[in-house]
């Protein structure tokens, strides 16, 4: 039984790293942020759901945006390993580990491990546009050691 | 940097299919549903985000509450495999695989696989309570020879 939306038919199998029914998009409707080879696949948006539950993949040296929003993420590593940067925080990632980006938090994903990356994440339906870093945000950011190796990288 | 709960931990690694800082709970508050060995672990729960995430494992034989209830479940198998009736239908399911739940739709996940089935189960933070089959209810799903025979596993 298929309901109305891809997201809604009841079972969808996983076969390495894709889902039944479910496209794989690029991870930015526009080129405006800088990223590297990452791309997006929604498991889960519905008008039912107050939540969405995406699933973004980044290849081996790839990164994601360095962002930062009012809402909040909430992220399970699914595959791979790699590094994090949350706020002034750096931390290696491994499959299953759990993430959360609070609030207008600076924030990062590396695939620094030589492999593909890949990350659950959930994020309200209703949600502000990210932010980038201007020129001072970006400078603080390189004034503490941690963080600049990490953007070096 | 650690914030106000326990949830709000930046970062908590996975090991064995449980989460640092994460407390693994009762699958029911009360004694009132049937249900056989399962665990609950909520990973993400914040008054900022309007789902929560968790974490339920069903140890080898055992199965979750036949029940139904308007708000819809979004879930990812994480663990394991077993078999899991919505609706009128029933699939075997493994990790990674999907399960969409629409409103009012009886389901329940059995790990028949002989071993655990672990799975992510994302619902809105705002929801109705669960409701059990009666006896007519019982007795449609039993009519049904597909719903019986998982029934009666």
């Amino acid at each position: 039984m298929t309901l109305t939306t891809d997201q809604r038919t009841l079972f969808r199998q996983f076969r390495d790293y894709r889902w039944e029914s479910v496209a794989s998009q690029p991870y930015k409707e526009d080129g405006a942020a800088p990223f590297k080879t990452i791309a997006r696949q929604v498991l889960f948006a519905d008008a039912q759901l107050d939540c969405e539950l995406r699933y973004f993949e980044i290849a081996a040296e790839g990164y994601s945006t360095l962002e930062r929003h009012e809402h909040m993420h909430a992220v399970m590593i699914l595959r791979g390993h790699g590094e994090c940067l949350v706020g002034e925080d750096v931390r290696s990632v491994k499959s299953f580990d759990l993430v959360t980006i609070p609030s207008w938090t600076w924030h990062q994903f590396r695939a620094t491990g030589g492999e593909a990356l890949g990350f659950l994440c959930m994020v309200n339906a209703q949600r502000d546009r990210p932010q980038l870093p201007n020129e001072q945000d970006l400078a603080a950011l390189m004034a503490n050691p941690v963080t600049a190796a990490f953007l070096a990288d």
